[in-house]
C-alpha cells in the first residue's frame, strides 16, 4: 500500500511523533468519522465548514444541495483541506504548559470536483447511505431523479495527507512528577443515544434493521469504524 | 446587546430557517465547545487546522507553540474563519434525499492577531485554564517567563458571525410519512468518562477540585456551558 508523501503542505512542522503519513494510519481515520471541516478560499477569504463526508479508495466525497454557494464554487477544482478530528480527552498537566488535548486528526489536500453525471451522483450517494446504514437504501422510499439533480456531489482525490495523534498521559517535566498534584486525562468520547423515532411514524413499524449497529452506548466511532471494515 | 450582522461571508444562504446572526447564540454556542477548526491561506493554499479555543467577550483565543508555522503566519492580520461544530445526531428521514445531521455549528470570521506583551499573555492562558478548571491555576505549578515566551496566544475579535442550528426529526416529503418506514433521530452526545490518572501520579494524591466538574457521564457541551455561565 503506497504511503502519502509528507509534501509542503502535509509535513507536519511541530512535534514528529505525533506524525504518520502511511495510508493505513490516514484511512482508519478517516474511517472512524463521518464529521469534518473544509478549508476553502473564496475572494482570498478562507471559509471553514462542516459537513459530514465519506470515503471510497482514495476519494473522499461530500455532498449538499445544488444551490450551496461552497458546492458550487468548490465544483471547479478548487484547492481544499479537508480535517476529520476526534477529541479525546483533556490531558491535566502538573503545569499550565504542559495541558494539553488528546485527539486523532486527519488532514488531507487536494482539489474539489463535482461529479456530473447523474447515475455516478446515484452511486455515490447509496454508497454513502450504505456506508452510513448498511441496507437502508432497500428501506427506504427510492431515489428520484430530480433528488439526484437537487443534489451535488463533490469528491477530492487525497493528494497529501497527514494524520496526527496524542494519546496517553501528560508529558510534564521530569522534575515535576514529584509534586504532589493530580495529572492525567479527562477522557471524551462520542457515544450513540437511544433512537428518537419521528413522531409521525405510524405504530406498530419496527425499527429498521439498518440502524442495528447504533446500540446506545456504543462509541461512535467503533460504530464507524466496523461498518467501514465490514463494507 | 447588538447583533452581529449578516456580511457576505457569513450570510447563511441556504435553509435560512436555520440560521442565527444573535450574538447570544452565537457566544452560547461558542461557550458549549472548547475545539474548533480554523481555516487560513497560506500562499493560496486553505489549511483547516484543530485546536481548542476560548472565548472572552467579542474575542476568540488559541494559542500554541512559538515554533508552530501556522501560528506565525496568522500572526500578521491574517484573515481566518473559526468554526466550531456540535455533530448531534443523524438524521434518519424516509427517503435518502431527507436523511440530515443534526448539529450546532458557528462560524465565525475576522483577522487573527497576536498578543506580543508577556503580561497579556500569561493572563489569557490562565483564563484559558480557569475557563476548563476553576481553580487548577493555584493547584498547579507556576508558569514561568520561558513558558510564557514558548507559548503564541492569537486572537480574533469577531467582526462577522453566524450559527446554525439543525435539530428535531426528519423532514420529509409529505406522501412519505404514510410509508411503513421507521424514520428518526440517532442522537450523539460526547460525554465524559472517567478519570484516567498519569501512572506517575504519586500514591494518595487527592483528585483535582478543579476537575469536579468533569463528572463521568456528563455531557461535555453541559459541563463547558455551566462553567462559562459561572465564570
Amino acid at each position: 500500500m503506497p504511503d502519502f508523501k509528507a509534501g509542503p503542505r502535509s509535513k507536519v512542522k511541530r512535534l514528529h511523533q505525533r506524525a504518520h503519513y502511511d495510508q493505513e494510519t490516514v484511512y482508519r481515520l478517516l474511517d472512524a468519522g463521518v464529521t469534518c471541516h473544509i478549508a476553502y478560499v473564496i475572494d482570498g477569504q478562507p471559509y471553514c465548514t462542516p459537513t459530514a463526508y465519506w470515503r471510497h479508495g482514495n476519494r473522499v466525497y461530500w455532498h449538499g444541495s445544488s444551490a450551496s454557494r461552497m458546492l458550487r464554487e468548490q465544483a471547479e477544482g478548487l484547492p481544499v483541506c479537508l480535517t476529520a478530528t476526534h477529541f479525546d480527552g483533556l490531558v491535566v498537566a502538573r503545569s499550565g504548559f504542559h495541558c494539553s488535548m488528546n485527539y486523532r486528526s486527519v488532514m488531507l489536500f487536494g482539489e474539489a470536483h463535482m461529479l456530473e453525471d447523474a447515475a455516478e451522483k446515484q452511486t455515490a450517494v447509496e454508497a454513502y447511505i450504505t456506508r452510513l446504514m448498511p441496507g437502508r437504501a432497500e428501506e427506504m422510499r427510492a431515489i428520484t431523479a430530480q433528488e439526484i439533480k437537487a443534489t451535488k456531489v463533490i469528491f477530492m482525490e487525497i493528494e497529501e495527507a497527514s494524520a496526527k495523534v496524542r494519546n496517553g498521559p501528560p508529558a510534564d517535566d521530569e522534575e515535576d512528577y514529584a509534586l504532589p498534584i493530580w495529572a492525567g486525562v479527562i477522557p471524551f468520547t462520542t457515544v450513540i443515544g437511544e433512537a428518537e423515532a419521528c413522531p409521525r411514524v405510524a405504530a406498530g413499524t419496527p425499527t429498521s434493521a439498518s440502524l442495528a449497529p447504533y446500540a446506545p452506548g456504543r462509541a461512535l466511532d467503533e460504530v464507524l469504524s466496523d461498518l467501514s471494515a465490514a463494507s
